[in-house]
């Protein structure tokens, strides 16, 4: 698989599927894991990290759930390449920035991927739809033995696995949800159950993941501490606290329906007009009007549209995948008219 | 003739065709005459008033061009209907007030319409579509000649046609025209062209007439006297002051076009994508929107449009033709709902 052969495909957690799809978008669990008796990677030589990835890349070789997998070295990638993978949430930001000895590793249909040489050597990471917390941990603990059999993790009987940062020293997992609340926003409930949910100690992030505001309603809550209890455990607690807030999402989606249904058709109406109409559009504007769309689909009041669209339309219209769509460097400006064209074609065809 | 037969009528004026229909949506002349030795309405008794209706009706009966009018008398209408007929532009806002002896007489195409009894006995008044000002003179002309040989109005050698203010005396005509001037308002323009046309001594007022702003980019524009000079000097004046306006709107509309097409464009299709999936609009928003649809069907830009359904819709989305069309009285939010169904129902025939 190549890098550009990922432009036309749609990972498998856009599927728009699985449990609780109409409040929840996907799951994702990631591990963190580094060599025993090697520096983290903010210590580590040139050679250690040249070291690590060789280690790496043959390990995988001899693992099932590698099997149709792809290494993207970071040194082989210019930076439209690098975007487009952080854009599909396959490795994060700051893994693009000092290429030396970093790679990442994306299954083919990017339910996993395996970033070497990030924060710490390894951050194993598998996604999917809807949802899924269990199904995640069972494929990542899979792919935790069968690596773990492979290659030397350092781990503590007292602490856990160690990590370069502290707080994810313990089972080094974090659990995370990509929940859509539009009800909770629309109601001024939203803020009400975010400070709910950091008093409890889970943190929540917007869609494009750390550091990011919410944007389109889209709020990804995960576990803080990873340290004193059992992975079982954790994802126990993420899935309780979950289920609460999609059955209040649930509730006000029913209060706006019941109190106002004209108001909230005609908002919804009006973003699938402007979408399938505008020639200029910005990606803030685009992610809160497929947001509206999405809510519509998801009340039935747009009964036409398909969720996973909707999904990949979130993805595709990042500044690097429109860039790789189109084949060329595009300034903003020009970003903002293939953006609206390809949205217009996009929902031209199913609604 | 009934009132209700009129709801589903389009009058002439808002065909969309004629000279310059491009920028020019309707021309209109109106004459102002009274009864010789009879004072004006506001002087004047019942019987007077009653009187005046009375000759009026038995004179058009003897009058080719009103064969197929229909005379509507104030106190017979309830408010709905005066407002109806307001909102068609065949009589004012005044003459819905104080009924008595009131009438308007309004022909099978609304070309034509007399208010009787208004500020003047006789208010006439002929409309037609597009640029038009000396086709609605010589069909007005036609009718005031016939009229004056059917009743004695009063006429001064000295100062001409006698009115119940002295702004009218002389001609007692009234041209005007309206104008549909996007562009010159989109490029800030608009104020140095209205200035200009003040200064000139005409007049300029919004689409729903004396005392409405300007709104959707409509400006009718009219002489201001009509003493000193013959009804053709002033029409050649107004068509010659027009005719500079429309240039400068064509200019504008050009720049436009070539400076930055793709955001008109995005302009042009939002207030498309807006009007047909709206399900709530209130009627300055939808004015606006239909404004710049009809920008994008003059320049060509959305190609499916019909101006004759614009125009119609102008005039549709008004509070008194919403409630004749649903048959019920209709509170303000009631009608932002029923406007919303007809412009999507209205334009999803033809776009």
């Amino acid at each position: 698989m190549e890098l550009n052969d990922l432009i036309s495909r749609t990972g498998e957690w856009l599927r728009g599927t699985g449990p609780s799809s109409g409040a929840v978008m996907s799951t994702r669990v990631r591990l963190a894991r580094n060599f025993i008796q090697v520096p983290f990677p903010n210590r580590a030589s040139k050679k250690h990290l040249q070291g690590i990835l060789d280690s790496v890349e043959k390990a995988i070789k001899k693992i099932d759930h590698f099997k149709n997998s792809t290494v993207f070295r970071m040194n082989e990638l210019d930076d439209v390449d690098k975007e487009f993978l952080v854009e599909r949430h396959l490795m994060s930001h700051e893994h693009a920035s000092n290429a030396e000895g970093k790679a990442v590793i994306v299954s083919a249909e990017e339910v996993l991927s395996v970033m070497v040489n990030e924060e710490d050597h390894l951050r194993i990471q598998v996604m999917n739809s809807g949802l899924n917390l269990f199904e995640a941990w069972k494929i990542i603990s899979a792919i935790d033995d069968r690596l773990s059999e492979e290659l030397h993790f350092a781990f503590s009987p007292a602490w856990g696995y160690l990590t370069a940062c502290p707080t994810n020293t313990g089972t080094a997992m974090r659990g995370s949800v990509m929940l859509h609340l539009p009800a909770l926003v629309m109601t001024k409930q939203i803020n009400k159950v975010l400070t709910a949910i950091a008093k409890l100690n889970f943190a929540s992030r917007g869609f494009y993941g750390e550091g990011t505001q919410a944007i389109g309603n889209f709020y990804q809550i995960s576990n803080q501490g990873s340290l004193g209890h059992s992975e079982e455990d954790i994802l126990q607690n993420i899935n309780g606290l979950i289920r609460q807030v999609i059955e209040q999402e649930e509730q006000a989606r029913q209060a706006l329906v019941v109190q106002n249904r004209p108001l909230l058709e005609d908002k919804i109406f009006r973003s699938l007009g402007i979408l399938k109409n505008a020639h200029i559009m910005s990606s803030q504007e685009a992610v809160e009007l497929l947001s509206m769309i999405r809510l519509g689909a998801e009340l039935n009041i747009l009964t036409r549209l398909n969720v996973q669209i909707l999904n990949e339309l979130m993805i595709m219209i990042q500044p690097a995948h429109l860039q790789k769509i189109d084949g060329n460097k595009l300034s903003p400006a020009a970003r903002d008219i293939k953006r609206a064209n390809l949205i217009r074609n996009k929902l031209g065809e199913v609604s």
